[in-house]
């Protein structure tokens, strides 16, 4: 029997202006410090101990994971930074708050964005900031696959690759693993885990700086699943991420 | 022409409080903190660039490592921790003060542990907390090749065979590297780069939080090696290491 965690990153900047963060590359506030400080003393508690670290290439999921193994005393541990681990890619819409989005593109185009399965968002201009062929951190990548704009479906395209070539073999293989990463990558691995269907995992709303213990049998299907800490706080934040429309 | 970026962790609470720290854990000061945040800030005025960072895996300098990494928006390269990185081992010595050295041991015995090249410290006993096979972080390595206890020269031996298999090999494949380290393992890597003699090293004094940069030519032989920022603040630090008797 295999354990797993994830975890989505505390609370970033954007996330409180409400604004479509994606790949741009925000801080934590004051508030995600506190939480990944108390993700890190749940785990403590908890006695887990990792061989193996994952996130993406955003600060905000890696300074998460940094300041939770920190709290633990897990620093020393190998932590490997992947692009397929990042955040939904918002396309255009990155950077725009729900009042500007929904003055530029009506309410009604903006609600099939966040809650469809499989309908884009615009696609970012190849000349625009948040096009990723700018950013030198993904410059070995053939910018064809470079994500302009993700569905939740393209996310998940993306993200498994990386599950199923390195994630899935370092458990295999006995390592304990955290992965910390976004609410729409890490939607992405519990979907599969769990086998949900499309409509199914539009309801999911994953909490911010909770962290989520799988236990897995030896083919990888989940025996239990939980979140680590007091169950009252852990629905408040999964309400307060639906609220938000889940858009981050 | 290759360039290569070396630190010492900033602060640390035994620095601090004039312990021998070695191979134990300890974390940085509030002073480390902002010497680390202020190596970052001159790195990005010089506007440097990095592909890969290497540290040891004790927290001082890791958490220089990423605050500094941080400091420059370039917390996502590839960070690889290795324990043939780490501080000198201090062997029985470890978390006395100079004073309690001094009572147990003799001055005189003290100076030749601190100032000579090849003495080691009273090896620490496999009981004690301080034995590096008790700690998880190095359970797959042989016990017979921890240290129990380093001389200068045990450490420069011990540091050296990660710089030939990793760190040169990645130079020379075109990555742009930083190493955060400590007093002594950086010391093995500055002998060896600048064909030092023992007697030279033992006067080399590195300053805690200062970025050396090396310009190597493609047989990695120094061009150039220089301390970033203010020199008059830079010749404070190194001499105030010197005072300390560099027994980090």
């Amino acid at each position: 029997m295999y354990k797993l965690v994830l975890i989505r990153h505390g609370e970033s900047q954007w996330n409180l202006e409400n604004r479509f963060t994606g790949w741009h590359d925000v801080d934590l506030t004051d508030t995600g410090v506190a939480q990944a400080t108390t993700a890190g003393q749940l785990m403590k508690e908890a006695g887990f101990e990792f061989d193996l670290a994952y996130t993406s290439v955003l600060l905000r999921a890696i300074k998460t994971l940094n300041i939770a193994l920190d709290e633990m005393g897990q620093h020393y541990i190998p932590v490997e930074r992947h692009w397929r681990l990042n955040e939904r890619h918002y396309g255009a819409l990155t950077g725009l708050n729900k009042a500007e989005t929904a003055e530029k593109h009506g309410e009604e185009q903006v609600k099939i964005w966040r809650r469809s399965f499989d309908v884009p968002p615009p696609a970012v201009e190849m000349d625009s900031e948040h096009f990723p062929g700018h950013d030198r951190r993904y410059s070995q990548i053939d910018p064809d696959i470079l994500p302009r704009g993700e569905s939740l479906k393209l996310t998940i395209d993306r993200v498994l690759p990386f599950w199923h070539d390195q994630i899935r073999p370092a458990i295999q293989a006995g390592k304990r693993i955290i992965i910390a990463a976004h609410g729409n990558s890490l939607r992405a691995l519990v979907k599969y885990l769990d086998g949900m269907s499309d409509d199914e995992v539009l309801n999911l709303n994953i909490p911010t700086g909770v962290p989520l213990v799988y236990e897995l049998d030896e083919n990888m299907k989940p025996i239990s699943k939980e979140y680590l800490g007091d169950a009252d706080s852990v629905k408040a934040m999964m309400d307060a991420v639906a609220k938000q429309g889940s858009k981050q």
